[in-house]
């Protein structure tokens, strides 16, 4: 996206620069503890701040350079939004990303409810998984196979975390994550629970049910004991080389894509 | 690994700092042009240290914990190395990582000697993969589905970037990689060559042939038009929600994962 000034003869933007009171609301959302006192969080680049706006969720204010706000304009326009016009340079220094030029949408966080598989669906669950681009992917890629709710460890890294959200490529407005100790929400539980181990069932021959959840640990601790106590099943991914392990998300991918191949309906 | 002294009565290490000569030589590693002149590139981190010692790579020079070199003594025997004793501090102010402090081997770099396909083999064609991450990643899966080649067009990121071989978890010292001009490269095969799309021949039910190549585009512009016009086909990950795409290391995964149900052995 270049920088090219609105034509003579179209409309003129007068800049107001970024107030000091904005600028350091942003930067606080950096950090979790900032984004949970002010129920905030950021969304940044063009492509995702544009799928947040047209979400469920409530857009606070929009910082954005003249160019995104005149070209959006239709799209600005369904929604009750604060913009605030702010240069490339703003934007490089307020956000989180190497660089981006165009977009950032300070955001109101949704709240933290109780989410269950229904009957006849998969959803994920989330053992203190800890870096942040897996997390996002493991989001894009329930997003991409029809999985919308995720239920984490309260130390799987936070959803809103502004890494997870950029390279959730716009999926986390479509997959709702549920924060809550995982002992007591899998004794409530009736669907099977499958976790993704080196040592089970073969997801290649695997008779996947209609719905339950698939468990996933962390790269470096896997599922812990007392987790994996309350599991229905193992399920691992079929090696044919020397690699000790795969990444989680990868193995989430694969096993939902295994899951997908024998159970594609969605509910 | 915690960093505690030897016990008193154990053999005593007297430390001699990290001379300025070989701390510029590491740190100038960080960058390509420099691995290009010296043909060395960086090995971090004890699991992967561990891993390229005992593996075809030359080790010159390995910088260690003495108790890394302690606790290593059989492995360190069986080569011959240059050791060179530094603190945690030293380790990590040389490395690439946010933390190392353990280990970090110079190694020198493979020649670039051309590579392809065997009859019944398969091998991965990556075009522009930018991300180092991304190719870690993939040499990473590449090295758990028994593909041992990798052919990478110019633009592809460096096989040793720091963050490469990291991220590919030791896989590194298992899979080959050959960078040249795909065009000319496609050109002179005979093996089948599938490219990864959006609009393709589902992978849940593509009959893979024996052997072949499986293409990979860039995440930002899939693959171009004149190596696509190349191609004997193209391969669709079946989607079941709303996201747009999946990562190009998430999709070689999937597709790989699909390839060796279909064709398990090994060549």
């Amino acid at each position: 996206m270049s920088s090219k000034r609105p034509k003579a003869g179209k409309k003129q933007y007068f800049r107001v620069m970024v107030s000091k009171n904005l600028s350091r609301l942003v930067r606080s959302l950096h950090q979790k503890k900032y984004r949970k006192t002010e129920n905030l969080f950021l969304v940044e680049g063009a492509k995702s701040v544009l799928e947040v706006i047209q979400s469920r969720y409530s857009v606070k204010t929009l910082l954005a350079t003249p160019m995104f706000l005149e070209e959006h304009a239709d799209i600005l326009s369904q929604k009750p939004l604060q913009l605030q016009e702010a240069s490339p340079t703003e934007l490089d220094a307020l956000g989180t990303l190497q660089t981006n030029h165009t977009a950032l949408a300070v955001v109101e966080m949704q709240p933290n409810l109780p989410l269950q598989a229904g009957p006849g669906e998969w959803a994920l669950l989330l053992e203190e998984v800890g870096d942040p681009g897996n997390l996002g992917t493991i989001i894009r890629i329930a997003d991409w196979y029809g999985i919308r709710k995720l239920i984490c460890s309260p130390g799987t890294v936070d959803f809103y975390n502004p890494k997870v959200v950029t390279s959730s490529k716009g999926s986390f407005t479509r997959v709702q994550a549920y924060y809550t100790e995982l002992l007591p929400f899998l004794e409530q539980q009736r669907l099977p629970v499958y976790g993704a181990d080196l040592q089970g069932e073969p997801v290649h021959s695997f008779a996947f049910p209609e719905g339950g959840y698939l468990l996933m640990g962390s790269e470096a601790h896997g599922i812990s004991p007392l987790v994996a106590a309350k599991l229905s099943g193992r399920l691992t991914i079929p090696a044919y080389g020397q690699a000790e392990s795969l990444n989680v998300a990868i193995a989430t991918a694969i096993i939902c894509d295994n899951l997908r191949r024998s159970q594609p309906i969605r509910p």
